[in-house]
């Protein structure tokens, strides 16, 4: 069962970093991630929170910011990164039916890396196809269910669960009922759950 | 000669763990922090940067992950704390006297410490005059500086330069030319320093 709940948009800049290091941060912890896609997007316009459009010098800070730590962390984004996404919804919409089943975590990562690696953005074409093979999923079938009523409700019914649990930001860790916002909070996030358990 | 810049304002909230732990940590570091107050407000208001006014669900997580980090730190700050504060400028601009004295830290220390642990906001009284004793400063002849032309100017000097070098919040952590936002990134500064002098 999983001990540590990992909200996520796809879309989200440092949730690039939180995708890409939690299986070996997991393995090395012994913790079990849960991952839950929601639209952030939405409940930051809901909320006015805005944090780098039109905030030209933050915006600049986010970019090093990331890429010292991506470093940390043995990653290599290239610069700079197409943003924002214009096929968000999409592409968690996607995310949303792969965490029903089990292939959420590989396509996420195929579309970071191919977003902040390559320069393809994550929900169009070619990245979203692509993700879905290399998560061994038939895109044209997967992509159906994205664009029907099915995959809209999905994506909403998380993100209504997301907002309900006070979320504001990607990434989010849970850990009963404290939450952790940012991928420089998941060390707390561990130890918090540590001491639950201990 | 000090290693790296501590960019602050009093009257910022996560500032208060790095007001707090920073002369320990130097010490354990090997580290100098030169001590740079300046007006964050007056920056943050001109690039539109306001993240917890009218944003009750991320301050009350800001509320939440400060006292999580204040206990990693051995810290205990009481709240509610009495936020925002009336009296930023004054209370910035007595720092900016005590910078290029050497009483700058004491009196930060102590203003944080009655503003979080003891309900008294920082750059009003009794928490002013209390704050410039315990700095070993009288406190009438400093807030007479304070209140004058030169406390003004003081203050605006300060925060031309943090704008000057790209700041838009506190605390800032410069090391050469990399800036560090946030309590949250002085280890990442420590690292930076050390990388850049072996």
């Amino acid at each position: 069962m999983p001990n540590i709940d990992f909200w996520f948009s796809i879309g989200s800049t440092y949730s690039y970093l939180s995708v890409m290091r939690l299986a070996k941060f997991g393995a090395e912890n012994r913790v079990a991630f849960r991952w839950r896609p929601f639209n952030v997007r939405s409940i930051m316009i809901e909320m006015d929170n805005i944090p780098f459009a039109k905030k030209p010098v933050k915006a600049a800070y986010m970019w090093r910011d990331i890429e010292r730590r991506a470093g940390m962390y043995g990653l290599s984004p290239r610069f700079p990164v197409p943003y924002p996404l214009k096929e968000l919804e999409r592409a968690n919409r996607i995310a949303v039916i792969g965490a029903s089943d089990e292939w959420c975590p590989g396509y996420t990562v195929a579309s970071y890396r191919q977003w902040f690696e390559e320069g393809l953005p994550a929900g169009s074409e070619p990245n979203i196809s692509q993700s879905l093979r290399e998560a061994g999923v038939d895109p044209e079938e997967t992509l159906n269910r994205a664009d029907s009523a099915e995959g809209a409700e999905g994506l909403l019914a998380a993100t209504d669960e997301a907002r309900s649990l006070g979320i504001f930001g990607s990434p989010t860790f849970v850990v009963g009922k404290e939450l952790f916002w940012g991928d420089d909070r998941l060390e707390d996030a561990i130890a918090w759950h540590a001491r639950r358990n201990t």
